[in-house]
């Protein structure tokens, strides 16, 4: 049951470095978007067009997209929360994708966007809508898949129906989220099969955050059930694991290493990786959060 | 095929602490133990009777097994690496089991124990045979199941060999340990299901290092091939992941928290669990290497 070829979605560049204190240069951010695209990911969120008033890390995504170099087949997706994000992508240079989010959990959403679960999924509609009259791909992101920080555990029902819903609007992949890592192998199979009851497994990816050290089992676990995408952040970028409140995003080398391990085909090469993920921590002056980049990086010495 | 019940054995008071920088004082080793004890553990690793030269850091185990309180139905295995140290192991108190090892790999074995695999099956032999007469029980480790430093691969046959030849000789358990953490779930399966053919898996251990981030997918993996027994070190004891070169045991914390979310029974508790690794860290200036138990910390304050 466990895919032969798995395609990573590198989400460091934008759920990654917006957790990150302190500003990061323009130049930064785009020289681990080009070290990402060299190592052979095809799918790297480049930023959000998130107001900077929330998100301030942010900020500067147009200059970002404005400074990449285009590859054939890799696409930057961006994060747009509303009409006027969706605007902003527009007239953004190179956008063909971009991403929208919806939360399964109540609570979670009212807190974080100020809406319930369907008006959220109302406004999402017409931004779906419109972006896909405009050519750009969306793919649909829904947090709290396997525990609300209000709520507790979520019913596997509740995630079916808002990931049916971004599937039924025109997302083209839907990634459940476990925001809060709490999370456990059989929960994670038991969410999935209820989900892919709305939408075909091979439209869904993996979200799995490591706060709890769970993501590498999670995923494991979500393969066996048919799913082949996997969002992971190089380094651990967003996720200090030494800090309370760690977003915990797993780390795109730790997966990459179970994944070579198991002979199971990404495109990405671990080496170039490592790079990238080396570089921008040195960037950002800390250690990368990966435990497979920091045994490899002590193997190699 | 996932177990219902799974035994935790608890390695953190030897195989953790010895690989601590620092003299450690006796009392904070039975103060670890007893917390353990307390914690539901029923097999918990309380020292070896190895020269002292070799591991300063246990060179203290009679008088640690001397101040532990007897509980029914725990055992204190100690490790026992030769005929010297069973006779030292049947004069200390309270010994009723011993732990004997074994290397998958040729060049492991001659490096780190000075004689080929064979040799040391053959002293081994003489010790099993002497502790079973005098009562007690031999629990068997096969190190470098998946990998070794100097050969690296390491096949499945290889470690079914010794971890047969351990059985055979009155082994009541044969814990298989990834030593250097390389391994990943389809190796840890391969390699499981070849030693069942020698040893039957009611009788087998999974013993994973987190080094590279794997421990916990690889034990997903293992016990998905009907193994039930895990070892495991609260807080992660022995190996620092801030450290080159770190062991990299798998945090009990971490593992716990897996099998209480898939609903395993084991009869530990997670809250007195996390006391005994938050105690024992605080008498180590160290913080717990794990995951589970931060996020735990972090979500409770």
């Amino acid at each position: 049951m466990i895919p032969a070829r798995v395609k990573l979605v590198e989400v460091g560049p934008r759920d990654g470095l917006q957790n990150e204190p302190g500003a990061i240069p323009t130049a930064t951010k785009v020289a681990l978007i080009e070290a990402l695209g060299t190592a052979g990911l095809r799918v790297i969120e480049a930023g959000s067009f998130v107001s900077p008033k929330w998100v301030p890390q942010m900020a500067d995504t147009a200059a970002v997209l404005a400074a990449l170099t285009p590859r054939p087949g890799v696409s930057y997706p961006v994060l747009v929360p509303n009409r006027t994000g969706l605007d902003a992508a527009l007239a953004a240079t190179g956008v063909e994708e971009i991403a929208v989010f919806g939360a399964a959990s109540e609570s979670f959403s009212r807190r974080n966007t100020n809406c319930s679960i369907d008006e959220g999924l109302g406004r999402f509609a017409d931004v779906v809508a419109r972006a896909r009259d405009h050519g750009l791909r969306v793919r649909g992101y829904v947090s709290c898949v396997l525990g609300c920080p209000y709520e507790g555990a979520i019913a596997p029902a509740a995630v079916a129906r808002v990931a049916g819903a971004l599937f039924d609007m025109g997302c083209y992949e839907v990634s459940l989220g476990d925001t809060i890592g709490t999370g456990t192998p059989a929960a994670a199979q038991a969410m999935v099969d209820v989900v892919a009851e709305r939408v075909p497994r091979d439209r869904l990816a993996a979200h799995f955050h490591d706060t709890y050290g769970q993501a590498l089992a999670n995923i494991l676990a979500v393969m066996d059930r048919g799913i082949a995408v996997v969002d992971a952040s190089v380094a651990g970028l967003g996720g200090c694991p030494y800090a309370k409140g760690a977003s915990g995003n797993v780390a795109t080398e730790d997966v990459l290493y179970m994944l070579d391990g198991m002979g199971i085909e990404t495109g990405v090469d671990m080496a170039a990786l490592l790079r990238a993920g080396t570089d921008v921590c040195r960037a950002l002056g800390r250690e990368p959060a990966s435990k497979a980049a920091r045994a490899l990086a002590a193997a190699a010495t």
